[in-house]
């Protein structure tokens, strides 16, 4: 309980305890916050007060520009700055009086939220067993779905940080190379005509940074995970087809990254845990992570359209859908050597729920490319357009994530983007 | 000419005025400087003292760690700032009686050199023409040796920006997911057997960053183009072989990437500028750059063996190697509306130098993957060691490049790097 009030079912009680970086008409300058209830709790500010006073965490690591400073501190300090947190929020905090000079109002027009982090390497991987399958069948056949690599390793690739934005940033239809028929040898330069989504989750890594030659193990990179974003991979699908042999997706995945405000803490998911997947044939020593576990979150998509002024359900998956933990996809990422940087961004790839008798679920499939067949099976998303197949112009596209806990709500907030015309 | 005195031949002289980051045992903080014959004109130390004053730039661009500063600048900052260096060094400079108090030997045993820049996103390129042929034709015969989209764009993919090192630093022979038997359907984790190197130049991004969705013509993006630097691309290719499909190289080359200290600018290379490659078809308006040019600058890799005091000659290859223009390869980076910062960083790709009669050009390879045949060929390195095939612990690898000029060189310093065994 906290005495900031909210109803039962909110998404930010003080179980969920979110980090986010905003700021104010009234004050610019970008600063840390958590979310409680319609507020957030202006970190910087708070660090000025004689509450700060109990806080385990020096004031200079939240009088900044974003949550570097903190996701790079040890999980011990997140631990210990969560229950000051829980405490200077709880129903008999002193800080009730001073509530004023510290509560934002988070859903103010004047309230802008901005990057948590910045983002130093991001990778992305594929790890959905359903999405490699659904994407593999309508590409090569159900023969040869998945890669033979597909169940021994996450398969990933290195993604690109510039162009990873806050929910709400709209972007243009990217331009590039593609075929204008499939069997042209001959490519054309135009707007993209296979616009995407991915309905993903990426978690963030902190803590101390690896060396270069430091390999994780599952059960040691579990402790590095800093906290889960809502993400949305849009995709270029014709762009990629003919860039990407054989060094993989380059342009056709940089043009924009979409991540929601607010950062999970997985001390806040714990009520949420549910066994991971089963692993056959068994997995190498170094990725086999007895203690792990995926989160249970169902994620909910949804798409707006230019001419309409309410959402249409698209989707709905859960986070629990990859065949491999966050953990061992640090462990692999590791596994050569390769060092990580607190505030590394990695992505779980489409979440795909599990096929219904061998069949597709067109309700728990995270991403066009499936949903519509590769553009082959149109299908209705309201009542407006009946033929939907890839993304138009004027579409906006909102991934939200809440999960039901015992009496309270953990909610990820929105991960929301639409898509402008092209670049002339 | 210079106060600063210097052979003939140096790598190092006025014309050139490398930038680079150091350190000394006296003052740990690192630095940036210019390489001016042995020296290092220590641009923080500098920016200290009444020298300043004639400068266009400001002093605190230099009074920080590194070159992002100065590197964020705009290229007309970069002219001016040349301009200034080019008269303070110059023979009748005031400077000469402080001398002692700015330049640092740049080649003492306390002097030490450091990442120049924080690299923001690492992009890696595959536009040598004759490594993807060489490369094509040892995977998959010379009928389909280049993939239909590789004379349309420069091939690229993203890379991992953390694990980018300084020359002189050692790292340990990845481990990773390999078939011990090419017919093998279950991987093991172990030490990888086909390490290589790939020959290779970079160039930094500078000036303004792009926006979001902006497109950068090559004529607009060749102004970008802050410097280059010497690079090993150091791969594993038994990793990549068994993780690459479909997403592209990942840990095979992640795991470490070696560049030079010293970052060349273009005003140094103005004299070298050759020819660019033919274009057959033509490209797309877009990549269309009449003006576009290479630059000729010979590079040379040796390799030291753990049992060697001397470095034996391997390859011998050019900067002039590249299909697509620089300028060609940032603007198609920036085609879809992906945003580019200053200090982002792009290789060329390996550099290989055009067939004989059809043939590879042994010498001019700039990988083992092409000198070895994929590893089938064994090839003489020195006296010491007759079956090189792929890099052995202890091996050290060493990339130069020098160009010659109307009475002076530039160099470009070195690249190097040496194996370690694998991490138990």
């Amino acid at each position: 309980m906290s005495f900031v009030q909210y109803p039962a079912d909110h998404p930010f009680p003080i179980q969920n305890l979110p980090y986010g970086v905003f700021s104010t008409d009234e004050q610019p300058a970008t600063r840390p916050g958590v979310a409680i209830g319609d507020y957030i709790l202006d970190l910087a500010a708070l660090s000025k007060t004689a509450h700060w006073a109990k806080s385990p965490v020096d004031a200079s690591v939240f009088q900044t520009a974003n949550l570097d400073a903190f996701v790079a501190l040890e999980p011990e300090d997140w631990a210990s700055f969560r229950a000051f947190l829980t405490d200077i929020l709880g129903p008999s905090s002193t800080l009730k009086a001073d509530a004023d000079a510290v509560l934002v109002p988070r859903t103010a027009k004047s309230t802008h939220m901005h990057l948590p982090i910045r983002v130093g390497d991001y990778t992305d991987f594929y790890a959905s067993y359903e999405h490699a399958f659904n994407a593999g069948v309508l590409i090569r056949g159900p023969e040869n779905a998945l890669q033979p690599n597909w169940k021994h390793l996450p398969v990933g690739y290195h993604g690109r940080a510039s162009s990873i934005v806050i929910s709400g940033t709209p972007f243009h239809r990217p331009t590039g190379q593609i075929l204008d028929k499939p069997t042209d040898k001959q490519p054309i330069f135009a707007p993209c005509r296979k616009l995407d989504y991915e309905l993903e989750t990426a978690f963030i890594y902190g803590g101390s940074p690896t060396k270069l030659g430091q390999r994780l193990s599952p059960s040691e990179a579990r402790k590095h995970i800093f906290g889960l974003v809502l993400m949305n991979d849009w995709s270029a699908r014709d762009i990629q087809t003919w860039e990407y042999v054989p060094l993989g997706p380059f342009l056709s995945k940089n043009f924009c990254t979409t991540i929601a405000p607010w950062i999970v803490t997985p001390a806040a998911l714990e009520p949420f845990k549910v066994k991971q997947y089963e692993h056959e044939p068994a997995l190498l020593p170094y990725l086999d992570d007895p203690e792990g576990y995926n989160y249970a979150i169902p994620l909910q998509l949804d798409i707006k359209t230019a001419e309409s002024d309410t959402y249409s359900h698209v989707a709905t998956s859960d986070m629990r859908h990859t065949y491999y933990t966050f953990a061992q996809m640090i462990a692999h990422h590791s596994a050569t050597g390769c060092n990580i940087r607190p505030s590394d961004m990695m992505g779980s790839g489409t979440l795909s729920v599990p096929s219904i008798d061998d069949a597709p679920n067109d309700d728990g499939l995270g991403s066009l490319l499936e949903r519509s067949r590769l553009g082959r099976k149109p299908f209705a998303l309201n009542d407006q357009r009946t033929d939907m197949t890839w993304l138009r112009d004027g579409d906006s596209v909102r991934i939200t994530g809440v999960a039901k806990g015992d009496g309270y709500n953990i909610g990820f907030g929105e991960c929301e983007g639409t898509v402008l015309p092209a670049v002339a």
